[in-house]
């Protein structure tokens, strides 16, 4: 029989891997509630024109699409903000704004050119709309700078990067960049990490701007932090109001604790055309990996899908690259599965007390495990031991005998003897949370 | 703009109807825990003939299949077994045996007919692999009530039909069904409860049963409880070999507890071809509604499918019944976000003071939300109000005088101060977990 595989580019979790992805979603999810988000999930197949609305035909070929049994054109969503943007739609009228929701989808994108490339991954998305003040803009990073922290990573590990499309439009606009070549001017800076520059050049002069704006283009690019920008620009009023709105952020996110995180960085645009505002990206700090959450103010993104105008922002933060950074970092936790007890049984009236013995733990919200054949004992505490039972609790003849089950801690040997109506209690005294 | 929707048959999970799954996903994860299971997941799109291999070319016309870019004819998941059989194949050797596992995938199904229909729902699979003992049978329906009871449905809201394919093939072999016709008679078997007996009786014709075979069979169907099994085939060796096995199998699930929801009925023979012993169903004691799970033995399928000789034994939960069934007994939680703390402010002062406070409350696990604009205080509390807040926290140029914040339990409408730097850990002591 020929072996069948899992598709290329999609994960199997076994275990071990599955355990890494619960323990990310479980702080994903924690710290969404400490911060008021709500859950929500959309459908993994929506129609095509979902995503063909937002970005045109050109992304028909990075998807998995087809046309189902029905002759309708489906796509398994390769983001999750069209879904949100259709759903809200729905409801604009009734919910109450600010909507502060989040999800945790799976998302999945064939790229024919990346081998090796995986064409699904997960991705929390934290969403809130409806709010234009830039109070919100720095509660959103705050709470993707929160989730670093619950992982253990600090702000040596990990820098947030912060721009803002609309300080950048006013001083390109400043040293004469045409207003409508803005978005083409955005997408050359986008490529700065990856391209040399003088392609880059070629392509602004291509674009009409003159040898001045260029430089001026690529200077801007090179701007940090607040003081900088305000040296350099504090004279020009266009300019200088946004970065007054900027600088207001900076004070929230410090009042919010996550100022240690942030530099301003004007290179930072993010891809996609439909950012309005200010944009951010977090990357570890030695930027060895891809980014590892990228979002900002997307204001007219609702319009163009679900035809409703409210303003929003958010964030996408994939399990790939996090996995990968608190691996390095060695902070995920052990794997291994948490088996409070492994019960060993000798003869059938052992077995008949053992089903009753995992019977009262499992109730007392213990987990438990039993041996389904009649094995000789040093077997089954092998078994215990393999399984990393904290507790193994033996009931053999003279147990039986005695009315008592024999409870031996697996990490010291120790052994002692209950009752068997209080072997529970005794256990979820030992072992229970509380 | 036309208005774009969802596809039929997939559901929205507004934040409403996310807490319900979530609650159920929760359960779910909670009882397989306790009884020592491990979570695994497959990817969600496989090779179709990955279901081909299992149901034939049949299955084809019921599910989301289509060529991807690559030439590769894939399919949405509509099970899960295949994917398990399939991961476990690769790692047959190395995995300590009985394999425990579960996990809640989304599955899919394209039934053209059943407009109206769901076209998706969420599964638990809970499989143990490797064991062929009768305990382990008993242990996985223990697992599958046990969920019945962590919801809070009860042996009169709820009913395990239980029944033996090998006790049936004794039965039938007995009364003259040729060995070779024991898989179509189960299939009529099967539909005793969908079609007119007549319909059912020319069917078993057409195999060729004689008219007393035929009469057997469903008297056989008829026969409920060990005792009248018992009473019926005590003097039957072959019968009685299979009978002593399953009444093993009820003493086991005495033991453990779950015998008062059980009956013994030879009508179940569950649909599917691949069943090979014990197999059963929940089913709410109505039969109202649809069954709420399904499973039993299947020693041959990972031979089928991975080209492995293991014997297994899983059942499936579906999440659109047994919610269905949770909501007619006033079971699922209360809808609503447990907000811990909604902060109110007043001015600038109040507003730096207010996300200090914020990040103070959030850090000790409460979740807390503040205004993010300047908003009279009464229209503040009432945002607290509706959104189901516990506390609100207000922060006004009086309480900034005094560097103290007001609390009010949004409940009593009582109201006092403490101190800046004793907010956080005043909050969580009265709100925290523990």
């Amino acid at each position: 029989m020929v072996e069948l595989k899992g598709l290329p580019g999609f994960r199997d979790f076994y275990p071990e891997e599955l355990a890494a992805r619960s323990y990310l979603m479980g702080v994903w999810r924690d710290v969404a509630r400490r911060y008021g988000f709500e859950e929500y999930d959309g459908p993994p197949l929506e129609a095509l024109e979902l995503y063909t609305r937002k970005s045109g035909e050109e992304i028909v070929q990075q998807l998995y699409e087809f046309e189902d049994k029905g002759g309708r054109r489906v796509a398994l969503r390769p983001e999750m903000t069209p879904s949100l943007a259709r759903m809200v739609g729905v409801r604009a009228a009734a919910l109450r704004k600010p909507v502060r929701w989040f999800s945790t989808p799976q998302l999945f994108r064939y790229e024919r050119k990346q081998r090796g490339r995986l064409r699904e991954h997960f991705q929390l998305n934290l969403d809130i709309l409806g709010e234009e003040d830039v109070l919100a803009d720095a509660d959103l990073l705050a709470a993707a700078i929160d989730i670093m922290r619950a992982t253990g990573l600090d702000s040596t590990q990990v820098r947030a990067r912060v721009s803002d499309r609309r300080v950048l439009a006013a001083i390109f606009l400043h040293i004469g960049v045409p207003e409508t070549k803005l978005e083409s001017v955005y997408e050359v800076v986008d490529k700065l990490d990856r391209e040399p520059r003088d392609r880059l050049e070629a392509r602004l002069a291509e674009l009409g701007l003159e040898p001045d704006a260029i430089a001026g283009v690529f200077d801007a690019t090179e701007l940090r932090g607040i003081e900088e920008l305000r040296a350099r620009f504090g004279d020009v009023p266009s300019v200088a109001e946004r970065v007054a709105e900027l600088a207001t952020y900076l004070e929230h996110l410090e009042n919010l604790g996550v100022v240690e995180f942030v530099d301003v960085d004007l290179s930072v645009v993010r891809g996609l055309a439909y950012y309005t505002g200010i944009v951010f990206e977090l990357w570890d700090a030695g930027r060895k990996l891809r980014a590892i959450c990228g979002g900002g103010r997307y204001d007219d993104l609702l319009g163009l899908i679900a035809g409703i105008d409210m303003p929003a922002i958010g964030f996408g933060m994939g399990d790939v690259v996090l996995t990968e950074l608190l691996r390095d970092h060695g902070l995920l936790p052990e794997p291994g599965r948490a088996l409070d007890c492994f019960v060993c049984w000798l003869g059938a009236d052992g077995r008949r007390q053992a089903l009753r013995a995992a019977r009262a733990i499992r109730a007392l919200g213990l987990s438990a495990i039993f041996e389904f054949r009649d094995r000789r004992l040093g077997n089954q505490l092998k078994s215990a031991d393999q399984l990393g039972a904290r507790r193994a609790v033996i009931v053999g003849p003279q147990e039986i005998e005695a009315s008592q089950a024999r409870i031996r801690d697996m990490s010291t040997g120790e052994e002692r003897v209950v009752p068997f109506d209080e072997l529970g209690p005794t256990l979820a005294a030992e072992l229970g949370d509380g």
